[in-house]
């Protein structure tokens, strides 16, 4: 049974918790493609191209990924990618409600498309780019939150 | 990739909801084991062989699906079955939090188990089995709500 | 234009946060129907007689007010008595998901039938009849709580 | 009994949801203000004129409501058009915090206002104004979403 | 500055979170007192005594911890403590709501008295006692989830 | 026991609420130090001078309180502050989320700060700085929201 899966998002940057969604994602479906939504944001703090890169870098030891990126409705992308299934990190109540927005309109779109919610480790609950951004931008320690090389990176775009 | 998923539940009894995310499951996944949690209610309305067998009965036009009942530790289950999968359908925010509890104990218990959440059709959003026995035994019409063979029982057990 | 309206609910005692939504509901609609949900605890505090004596007395003030009891199907009374408006007071998030199930549902069976949320003023926000029988079973003071009448019946039974 | 009800929003535009809003309204108050917050965003894609008049096309065949707009204090209005009841669609949790916040606020504001609570159908449920926009703006189709009218003056704003 | 604290609960059995909780609390607070509910539960696994003396077991490492319990009113019993702090977990927005009631209650009971909430850390975010209980019951592995000498007693309970 | 705890904010302006807050942590802590983060926001109403004095103003009867501004991140402010507390106040579930992220953060940033949240009073459940700027802009009566230099203060700002 082959099952293309999508994950969709910003990525502004990829954190530890995006990792492990695309992990067990990896394990279970036989390909993810991780999309980065382009022009998404307004004044992201990574470039597209730049995301595409710490992704890339972040994911070498998964075999069934491919890194991409899209613009326009996920569910015309996914159509031309033959994917069955988008994948979605829940967190938090608040990302519930966004979420199933998304999900119910995806289905009424292409009905045909199924979106699945993984949970991230417990440790990653409240994680996400912004904050990272947020820490980062004022010297804090986020080397617990991002791979090595966004780590790398955030250092650079933010030395004094 | 052969991903064997089980979707446990009470199914007491089985409703078009849960058929929805069998359905949806059954797409995704190489095989989908329904699997009735055994003498987890004190007073159910339905006996354990008769929720197995509307439940056989509601799914008889999907093929890789099987039933069967569980007792104890669902993580013990999933590794007699060699499923790497547990399928729970998402409903409401008053879901989300003892899904995640489940879903994060069950994730220390057996790392290897990835719980997915599906997103039942919209208009199943806030139905429920309970809902369904409450409403079935003041004679109120739920034939929207369950397959017409769980329907054709429900008013078997609740004639006057 | 007449409007008559039903306010559902169990009364185990009724509360000043129930009294100040069949205020507001007695200002908007041409008749409110306090209606006691008969046999639908299994040990209550009160007799449905009692319950229904404490609610008139507690609304002898106010003219369009009718109190009754029933059971069954909340849709199937409301249609006897010609209401096409479901009083519900709406205090917390968690009351908000089992209100929308019931208020679904009933449209369901009922699709003429509208519920509507009232918010009872913000001191009665987290107020119950359960918190009630609770804090006067231990002595509490819960004069801010109910109206006078039942606050004499609550000290008789809890005498000591 | 008289009960003038203002249905205040942006709607921009007016979608399926807020439509089976303002028929239930419609139903149970004598008369229903629809009343459109000018100035309220930066920039909408739809002006207020545009608005108001989408507005008005979907709601032809109900005889109880006007359409009109306003600024300032929803309570000033509230007073200047003698209405008793400010009407609001809840769908979801997010909502709901939101709304009591107001509906709170305008209590203390206007004691005599009071603010009901309806609920869209399930279909509706994560529908919005914001939604649809995105979609149509993606050219994805939002026709089951939006009367007919809205549907056509969207397909002008985005013709490529 | 000298500030009397008590963390009251049923702590069927004590866990980690707790743990977490009042190692917290003992750092900010000149005393801390662990109280526990007596006869608050039907049926509980471990008797009052058997709570007490694990509690006592599990917190001699810390100095300013008192362990007791109490019956009927938590604000009686506070006033007779002379402490005018209440310490509870905060783990979910489930918890919240009931949580919030009880704070409200207190503080509307006994002016003087602040509920203080705390966070456990992350890892405990969805542990409790009942899920505890439940795993150990089944045989499943709970030995990051008590202190030892809660698993050792455990074991004792469910050995076969 | 010297416990120094900080209470941070932007306080644009000071409310009710937050003073109901404060009252109840001097109370409770040897030091109260109200930290306003120094442009936090775009366009505030109030400058960070106009934000430090109204709330020295309006904490004058209170002994244990200083008034601060800080930059950057809260656990570096607190560790220079010697600080061991961080206070917030917790109103709705959608607070939770956010302060439950933060709570995480800086507990992973700084070990021993620990965060502690206070309920305001329920009459303050629904206030904050955005509401009472948003009613005062429009003439409305904020003079249940703020203390009184704050009414005179944001009257001389909306004068006509």
């Amino acid at each position: 049974m082959k099952i293309i899966s999508i994950y969709p998002g910003t990525f502004d940057p990829i954190t530890n918790g995006h990792l492990d969604i695309i992990e067990r994602a990896a394990e279970i479906f036989s390909e993810v493609i991780i999309a980065v939504a382009q022009n998404s944001t307004k004044n992201p703090l990574f470039t597209d191209e730049e995301r595409l890169e710490l992704i890339r870098a972040s994911v070498k030891h998964l075999k069934n990924i491919r890194v991409d990126c899209f613009e326009g409705l996920l569910v015309a992308y996914a159509k031309k990618k033959k994917a069955s299934v988008v994948v979605r990190g829940l967190r938090a109540v608040s990302d519930f409600e966004y979420e199933f927005q998304m999900a119910l309109t995806n289905r009424k779109l292409a009905g045909k498309l199924t979106t699945v919610f993984l949970m991230p480790h417990e440790k990653y609950t409240y994680l996400s780019s912004s904050l990272v951004r947020e820490i980062a931008q004022h010297g804090g320690d986020v080397s617990g939150f991002v791979p090595a090389i966004v780590l790398k990176k955030l250092k650079k775009k933010f030395k004094r």
